[in-house]
């Protein structure tokens, strides 16, 4: 069986006023990003928010995700609290015509190397489904390239890996270790900025938040890298980086990709996670600059709202921004002196 | 109104066979730590493993919790995964008569200390119920003490904290920040190699997962520190040192503390989250030391159990245990080339 | 022998204005602190700038201390770069007649533990004076307890320990670990926050940079535990973690501190290392709280100095402060983005 | 002027049996590298241990680097413990005819990004050389990305950097936020892994201790990229994340790269920071497999000390092997009770 390859969106969730899933919007993008000819969807991920839904609302998001797709792919997100929940899961996947599911290290406690890779032996070993080992060391315990191979040479089920690790070193490890002795293990990167990098040492693909707002860039950089237009795919790299820049650097992750959406056109709603009223104007600000990004790199419908100037650059500072800048130093400072 | 004072056990959860919690024994844990004259209890704590249960057994461990305290103080945990879910369980709790809820920073994501401290103001503005701050950084994101003290300062249900940083520094300026303002807040030590020390500078108490295995030797330090007989207080205090340091040093948390219970006579049975061969036999290693150390502190229900001899003293290392550790050393040294 | 006991201070080192050392305004400062009754002294620590000195700047501060110290006790810094350096230092130190020198883990590479017990053993199977193991995480590599313990059971010149980890669970392992066993063995705390709370749970003394500002408070803290007087010792800790916090939080460690021996009395000389305009600006702003705090606290000589008003409180915010504001915080943007 | 580019080595410093740099040996490493192409020298970097070093040694082994390099352009370190010391040494250096000096971020002390801007800022305004920005996170204090922009681009005298973070977004940000706007400033990768995506994102060369050991095979990747043949050096890039991998993870750093030396015919010497008699053995294991590597790659003249076995694979585990790893592990269970 050939590696999964390609570029699959793990899509936001967008809300109404009441704060509930907004289904009409939700699979109004899923059909945009269809047309913009993504290769598939990563559903109940680290952006799609998966740990303040509730269970029943994961497989909600699933089953629209689905029914939208057109047929398409999808890799679907199943890092559940315990086994067998994420079994439950997994056969729910299953029985939707999901291609594989996707599941992070156990996250909150600290685990060794040893449970960590028996957690995941249980599942591949049980599961009716094929497996993505999804490596986000900054949320959820890293999955060492040790445990990996293991998992990647002894268990069938595990078919791939996304790595959102940030590291390059370890990325290449992956695709040195294990793909050169299992070819059909899917090695997918999952940070924006290594994308042409990853492509050109070998990845299969990527999982990227920013194919939600800029599935264009994205796919661009993706195509040009697989015909070897490689001049071309690192110029448009370097435009995806201050896309991302912009998007990832946002207070209260995922809301500037929130942001982003609502740029493009689509009714994201407001975030899960409370903002405080700093927050709001920080978000806006950026809003502002993201809008210039996006027109500069020829998506029209944000031209509007483009603010160049950052309030930073002004004559007079405004109060808010003051007050909250100082806070956060004084915040340091005090941090420094534990 | 007075700060909340006294040890507060944060009680695991006993499984059955099948995985399911085991109900009776949960009762028989709670009822036999009532007589050893525990001020109250904590459940749905990391000790509780509320992550690995499912919303409605996070309920039912409370439920039976609630029932068998004979009317002692019950801080419950509210960490559910967004705001609407953290009040809903904060209703559950007050119509059960909890005395107060405890909430952790939030986990998974990595947020801002401005994020953190508007999640805590949204909770406390709408909570029923007393609320407690949780701090426990190794697993959830930290609440700062600048955040901390404005949330102390500014919502009248925010009563207390309850500090498992381990950092001996951050307590006292807890302490020194925010008690001295507020008297009546309650500033409860998590970490049991600080307890004394914690006492001695001003703490309320403690929620300490080793008052759960050894009540007799945590309620010892806490009524001689009390009573201002510091010497025995401090002599006490290094033996819950070493049972502490076998228990939670073992694999795979809190699995070394559910070796405890089953020492003190209880059937904690297999965990939620699965242990490899090899984990396996460490925790029996360790279950025997630290039957000898409860055997040496006058417990003598475990004396049948004590091995002293650890593995590695004898003449011949078993091949499971030096597989295990060439393993680790090897992934450590691929580790450093990262 | 007894263990060595007390407070020793790591002291500054003026310069004049040429950046050379201010040799009589050092003499006057050790000839004070000896007046004021400090148990001895710790020349060639972090806060002497041992690293940015010469080696003959090392050898020289440290005979012009020896030369005032009135014959008390000197603990001597001697963390030369390689073993046969470090030897030569041991040496000098002993024909001056120190007490013993201390010896930080090797800085700059990161050794493992068993390097790191090999470098201390084989410089005290070759010193010729007695040596305190000096653990300073944040600089230099750390000592593990394990490492500690098998030192200081087998080296009979390794007469004990100065740990600035601020971590008081490693500093009572110290002393249930180590001094238990051998009660010669000197556990000094090097944390200001930690001097109360270690004394009361065993400590032989401190070396505190602030007793070389405010020997006063330091000296009442110790001299009123040694006598039992608890409630009093305490009362006065808060008062120190105050100054120290000012002083330790100040940018460009240890300027904080030369601040503070300013407002003694003290010429204490521009930085060693380059101060940018911002800093200076910081450092003056603290300066002047510093002075505060010093008045309060019954030391007259600041009095004149004292401005109470952090510049963040007032109206407007100067422009520079916000600059460097918006730097910082820009930067941290961009780092979260990494 | 271009940017500087190419590969530099950075340098070992072979000594004696009295620990004394062996000069002879020094002046045949340099020669052999020479005649292997090697674009120019970094004597006195981590590599050449100028930590361990006394300053008229560093003065030395570059005197001797600069009569053997044929010419070839010298990038020196000059990273001395304060500014004064750092600027002779910059004197030295641009008498001696070198191309530029590279200097370290402060070690030791933790600086503030505003204090690292500043002394670099000072010492560019007064160098009499060209200066190399050397980025080395792991052992010295960070420089960001905006402090290295604003020095890029208001200093002359900077003109380039060495990045040794393993950090592929930043070296990518290094070229998009600097390089793309000053294009002779020279942008050089420091982390054999990266070698090959650092050239195809648009590195101009490296600086590498693997290139002293294996000069053929850092020159193969470099010069295939340079004409193109991406693939060609794709492949031998994996082969030199082997031999890395084996030099780097070896313990007490640089040791293993002198293990790499002695195969390729040179007398290394002993360390100059003591090794344990567990480590010997460890660092023989690691040489029998670098040599098996070596042959591999095609280098003769390690083929007679080829072990392909490691021990962990053979029937019994030594004692020492075991005592050791033990002794690993507990000092980290252990680790984990803090």
């Amino acid at each position: 069986m050939a590696a999964i390859e390609g570029i699959f969106v793990p899509n936001i969730v967008p809300y109404d006023a009441q704060g509930r899933i907004a289904e009409d919007e939700l699979r109004r993008i899923i059909r945009w990003l269809v047309s913009q000819g993504v290769t598939g969807f990563y559903p109940n991920g680290s952006m799609g928010e998966f740990i303040r839904l509730s269970y029943e609302e994961r497989k909600r998001v699933l089953k629209i995700v689905v029914e939208e797709a057109a047929g398409k792919p999808i890799l679907a997100g199943a890092a559940e609290p315990n086994v067998d929940l994420v079994l439950e899961m997994c056969r729910y996947c299953a029985d939707l015509g999901c291609r594989a599911v996707s599941i992070t290290g156990p996250y909150y406690y600290k685990l060794s190397q040893e449970s960590i890779e028996q957690y995941f032996r249980e599942i591949a070993a049980k599961s009716p489904i094929d497996i993505m080992v999804y490596n986000i060391p900054v949320f959820a315990n890293e999955i060492s390239i040790p445990v990996l191979k293991r998992l990647a040479l002894d268990c069938p089920r595990i078919i791939g890996t996304k790595d959102t690790s940030k590291d390059m070193c370890r990325f290449q490890m992956t695709l040195h270790e294990i793909k050169r002795q299992r070819p059909d293990f899917s090695v997918l990167i999952g940070w924006e900025e290594l994308l042409c990098s990853a492509l050109f040492m070998g990845a299969d693909g990527g999982t990227l938040s920013s194919a939600g707002v800029v599935p264009e860039v994205v796919m661009k950089i993706y195509n040009e890298a697989r015909k070897g237009n490689w001049a071309e795919a690192k110029r448009v790299q370097y435009m995806l980086i201050d896309l991302f820049a912009l998007m990832v650097g946002a207070p209260n992750f995922p809301e500037g990709f929130r942001a982003g959406y609502e740029l493009r056109g689509f009714k994201a709603g407001h975030a899960r996670f409370p903002l405080s009223a700093g927050e709001q104007e920080v978000i806006e600000t950026m809003r502002g600059r993201l809008a210039c990004l996006l027109t500069d790199a020829g998506f029209a419908e944000a031209a509007g709202e483009c603010r160049r100037a950052p309030a930073a650059a002004t004559g007079a500072p405004n109060r808010v921004d003051v007050e909250n800048l100082v806070r956060e130093v004084m915040s340091q400072m005090l941090a420094l002196q534990k």
